[in-house]
């Protein structure tokens, strides 16, 4: 074998070259593998006996304590690097608040409001388990649904990301997001605003973009995106409203695609399968894809 | 940093008031973890040397025998579980046999017979095998489908999952076919009814309901929903067949969707790209969507 | 508990009858397993500080080498076994450069080659990068980016695996492609001719077939099939070309599906969403599905 010296020293120039595939600041970022053993303790927080076994029911009051301190701290940690970095980031893209000037008394004040809100976040989660079980004749137990069911599993930490993404953190909620999209398909942005007892069903193929709003007791089946209409010039143009708002009742079948920030689908309509839709429609209002006759010819 | 106290209190209560999302009884579930594993060594004793390495080919004899024994306590325990489970959960969806009412000597019932029938259930993968490589010009070799092709892969743990759900075992099936689900993005419920040499090609998407059937031979493409017509009160109608059924030596192209359980896709039909499908097509049609003319301009 | 004894009986008369399922020879081939560490060193040796922590700057050169070093062992390894396998296997599809009978030397050339190439794999990575953070007004950063999009860590692993195809490796390439289609639901085959700065958005669903070729600046997004439009017969018909030509600056939109080898888009043409395409476009064509009349009723 050749000598590995020259394969090294160019390696080491490409990275002088390219600095934007690289962080070499002082400032860690999370990893993709810390995200794996940090969303797996959130889980279990959140649903004890589901994801972990629990060794004694009158010692969870030890285990759950052990369990917050070691997430307090792992969280604390990573928050405070995602912030140090967005300080120091030459690109200005990040919105960051201005207590983030601090990163560590911000980082402090970000998880301890975030694992105040755990409770909050269960009573969410748990009308998002009702509205699974309540509209899904397979589902045989509450237990099936947070142990083999995608959508659900998406939303639990969609719910703890957009906590944490809209207390100001940078980066890391993204990155939650994405690691529950690796896993289920369903690719929600943390800034989307979702509101109780949503159920996405099989869910492969759903996209939820970052400024969508959805009100209560919305069903989304597999392929739906819920998108933007055009995509403006990020350093130009005003990128505030770009997906739409899905109120209340509302139940989107599959593979329908609904665009635009002004579009508005109006409380309990139902869009059917396959309908591209990219203007608002009233409540209480059905919208069916009419399609051409299908082509039957024998073989 | 503050005291914890005082938030391990209230996530105490939180379990308290929404025992929904807690699992705090005697009878442990199995972890999402414990499926990779599972799933590990079920594969591995499916294909020897290609999941693992085989030591010594002389020597297979025990290292099958000691892989099969502890499949076996691990399956037991697990079936166990999921019986005792499914015996005390509140909620009365899932109908378990009569045996049920003995999940140990159940379970060592149903894992024995289970493990019997690897035999026969690799005969049927060898038919999926070669449907994929004689169906796909891509596909090099027979190891190169047994370990790169999703659509192999969801249909291994799918036949495996599916002799587990029909002998009456609940939740481990569809936590097994959530696993694959994870990794392929292919969602085959353990209740749907495959015949043999079915080939799924690429497949992020494929979603086959509880109560399909599928013949032989049959081909499908990604993006493929076999599923609901429109979703039955579950704790009221009857739910019994809701999925469709497709005869032998069909092919359904990609993003296609079928719907309803009196669908019946007759033998050797062929259903093109993006049909909508809601009704019964007899034997040898073939399905086009007729698409509406584009609109071309120059930009 | 029954004895085992006649299920391993069982168990390995059927290794013995289904050969095809299994890999029996002296040549082990690459485990899923091996995918991942070996995936996760190559990452992190492109993107220093942002798949792993990069300890101390100024001992960076010892941290790439020592990483380079096992790099080049491991996979020098797995070239070797899968050419081992390649040149023995029976079945006849994988054409093999005259190189591989000597399955050594070859891997050890294919692989000074690969790494020598890992600069300019990240030079082209670079015009994904810019690519996406131009082209998504929700990415914040580049680290965000190289640690939370989908498409950009799919074009990692492709490029990666594409260069291994090229010079001839069999298997491994296909199984590091699966690797990232089971993270991401991106499936580019390793064959495919990708140009600079693609950027693929969300991306669950995208399928990229073998024989795509994809120019520079283009943007896809998910659900796109650039795929085949007949499936030949894989031992008889001529399967060159199957899947379409994408030219420069053109644009996708989601669940588009483009068909045929003799597909051309030309440059900077703009492919709206669900648009089913089989035959060629002019340059600076916009093609809009005229979706028919959606009909709309009160609920």
């Amino acid at each position: 074998m050749n000598d590995l010296k020259s394969i090294v020293e160019d390696l080491l120039d490409s990275y002088q070259q390219h600095p934007d595939l690289t962080n070499m600041q002082a400032w860690r970022l999370p990893t993709r593998d810390c995200m794996n053993d940090l969303t797996h303790k959130l889980e279990s927080l959140l649903y004890p006996g589901l994801i972990d076994c629990v060794r004694n029911r009158s010692d969870l009051n030890y285990e759950i304590g052990n369990k917050l301190s070691e997430v307090r701290m792992t969280l604390t940690d990573l928050v405070t690097c995602c912030l140090e970095y967005a300080n120091h980031y030459p690109q200005n893209r990040m919105k960051l608040p201005q207590a983030a000037e601090n990163p560590c008394a911000f980082a402090n004040q970000i998880v301890d409001t975030f694992l105040r809100q755990l409770p909050a976040i269960r009573s969410l989660l748990l009308t998002d388990l009702h509205a699974a079980y309540h509209g899904d004749p397979a589902a045989k137990s509450y237990a099936e649904i947070i142990l083999a069911y995608p959508g659900f599993r998406a939303l639990t930490v969609y719910r703890l990301a957009h906590n944490l993404h809209t207390q100001g953190v940078p980066i890391l909620p993204r990155m939650m997001s994405e690691y529950v999209h690796n896993r289920t398909g369903i690719d929600i942005h943390p800034g989307a605003d979702i509101g109780p007892a949503l159920f996405i069903d099989h869910g492969t193929g759903v996209v939820i973009g970052e400024t969508t709003v959805i009100g209560s007791r919305v069903k989304i089946y597999q392929g739906v995106t819920l998108g933007a209409l055009s995509i403006p010039d990020p350093d130009k143009n005003d990128c505030a409203k770009r997906h739409p708002t899905i109120e209340d009742d509302v139940t989107i079948y599959a593979n329908s695609t609904i665009l635009g920030g002004q579009t508005v689908v109006g409380a309990r309509s139902v869009i059917g399968s396959n309908v591209w839709l990219t203007y608002s429609v009233p409540a209480d209002t059905k919208v069916l894809f009419v399609q051409p006759d299908l082509r039957m010819r024998t073989v």
